[in-house]
């Protein structure tokens, strides 16, 4: 038995990542994952998931806000520069080979290697949900696995909280190709398909981790913390934002913190290197600059990045623009059930569940 | 929006029942389960499934055993009567809607009502599977609730030991109408539909439960005890097990006890009432009857059950009953796909899952 060449193979290797819809996009996303997505597209095979099953493991009473929350990301992955003729979007849940793959994963899975992932307990403290989770929380992670290896990827893109997450799928993998194609336990990982086993070992790619501050200064940019620029932001509406930025110094001839909130951002937007390194000195020695004078550079900076995304956005709004949308939808999800459907049928073959 | 009518529609009540394949079958299994399933296909529109992945939950490590088992129980149902004219066969996976439904409905259950499950106890118990079990062994008790809804069955017949997986799915089927179908809470099971529920609130129907002990006389008949009489069994095979029945009864003129083992048979498998009773009568009062006698009336009759049974099965091996098998399974999926399809379609629409 030899393995079908995937319809879609490159040269370039295959990645696949994406988020759960919970909301429309901040700068927060951009500098933590969008950037570098936007980036990636040119090296990589890139596969951008969607994954709205996934948030109906705690929000399965809104399927209304889920479904408009799956819009609005792809619209903002779209304006954002997520290139549908070069990558695949994959909305989850047009892609059925995902949920079976995820039962079959979950068989080769100790239950309790899946309830210790540090990730999932993580996740339950941060949603506070305590003894009322679903049992869809935790069938979310093996799920995770299955997103990933369903498209075969050779890399994962991932913040450093997700890597535990991506652990178990490397070792569901190994099992897999174990169990169902008689590759020997201690292949090395990057052997694994040559030896006979039909999932490639994914490896984690943890990137240089954006994490941006809210304008708030205190948190993390989110949504529900309503300290976010958002990447549909009017220049009136970043003015606004910007100001809020509080740092506490008052003395502009007093020497400043350049790891201050402020100073985050300056770094993450404005793109003249040799600009910030020195705002940063005069800054950091008290040379005759407010923290108005650093705003005033920092909101045509955002200004400049938002604003062709903000225009491409715009062309997405209305009736053309759910038509276009739709239409992506429709070739992208053909496009990633080829693929996926390939490796649900060769998983279906090891398993010996062809019944022809 | 109004529910499409079903494609195989009629005037006959649904049930949905089924086993998981794991060996040849039984007489146990025919006193059980089969003789029933036999019966019902007259006043019952019945949909039978091969739960072959969930036998992957204890099994994973064993897919040719799996697939061997599958067959042959698929072609034990043909030949003791499960009629493919009148009922359908459900091959589990050649049903994706069924995994799919799974990750859906387990968004809907509490993970500790879940893992509270008192059948999901015992067969953990039962297996001594202490705590090497998978993530899929909780995972097909969920499984279970959506192999039952996707056909939408008003009746399940079920032993009492899986009465509580049955108030499981019924749990989820009701929470499934209200979260997603705007049905009151306190609607009355049977009004579910009425009152716009995709899914009928289905009702366990707990047979007449025939438990058969095995030919030792001591446990409950089973193949991995070695004390089982196979629907397959040649005549002879029947007589030298049915010898094994050990009573402890030496004195064909003492009083017998007609709760021994050689009488649960008798009352199985001699199918004149009047002869029974007066087996009974004269055994109970040690009128000159020993085992002996009982055995060579008992041997003909379970052996006038078998042969047609044996002779229909004969005619499914080899190739010719190789591609009678396949043929029923292709047609078979078809429809149980219809079935399922569209009962998956409607839980799309109603969770907002439709990008179109």
């Amino acid at each position: 038995m030899t393995q079908a060449p995937s319809p879609t193979s490159t040269t370039r290797p295959r990645i696949l990542t994406g988020d759960t819809p919970t909301g429309r996009l901040h700068i927060g996303h951009w500098v933590g994952s969008i950037e570098n997505r936007v980036r990636l597209q040119d090296e990589y095979e890139c596969y951008f998931l969607i994954a709205n099953l996934h948030a109906f493991t705690t929000r399965a009473d809104k399927p209304e806000e889920i479904e408009r929350d799956t819009y609005e990301i792809l619209k903002d992955w779209l304006a954002a520069g997520i290139d549908p003729e070069r990558s695949t979007i994959v909305l989850q849940s047009e892609v059925p080979a995902i949920t079976e793959l995820t039962w079959h994963l979950s068989m080769l899975l100790p239950f309790n290697r899946v309830m210790r992932n540090p990730t999932l307990k993580d996740e339950l403290e941060l949603k506070s949900l305590g003894d009322k989770y679903s049992f869809g929380f935790p069938l979310y992670a093996v799920g995770q696995c299955a997103d990933i290896l369903v498209f075969r990827p050779a890399l994962v893109p991932v913040g450093e909280d997700q890597l535990a997450h991506i652990e178990m799928c490397r070792e569901v993998a190994r099992r897999f190709n174990h169990t169902y194609c008689g590759v020997d336990p201690t292949t090395a990982d990057e052997d694994h398909v040559k030896a006979g086993g039909l999932l490639p070992i994914p490896e984690g790619k943890v990137g240089r981790v954006g994490r941006l501050v809210g304008v708030d200064g205190a948190a993390k940019m989110s949504k529900s913390l309503n300290n976010a620029i958002f990447l549909h932001d009017t220049a009136a509406q970043i003015k606004k934002k910007v100001a809020q930025i509080f740092t506490g110094r008052t003395d502009m001839n007093a020497p400043g913190d350049t790891n201050n909130a402020l100073f985050q951002y300056v770094r993450a937007f404005i793109p003249d290197a040799g600009r910030v390194a020195e705002l940063e000195d005069r800054y950091r020695r008290g040379d005759n600059i407010g923290d108005g004078h650093i705003k005033a550079e920092l909101v045509p900076a955002i200004d400049a990045l938002l604003a062709p995304i903000r225009e491409r956005r715009a062309q997405l709004e209305g009736a053309t623009g759910d038509a276009r949308v739709r239409e992506i939808l429709a070739e992208h999800s053909k496009r990633a059930n080829a693929v996926a459907g390939e490796t649900l049928g060769l998983v279906r073959e090891r398993m010996k569940l062809v019944f022809k």
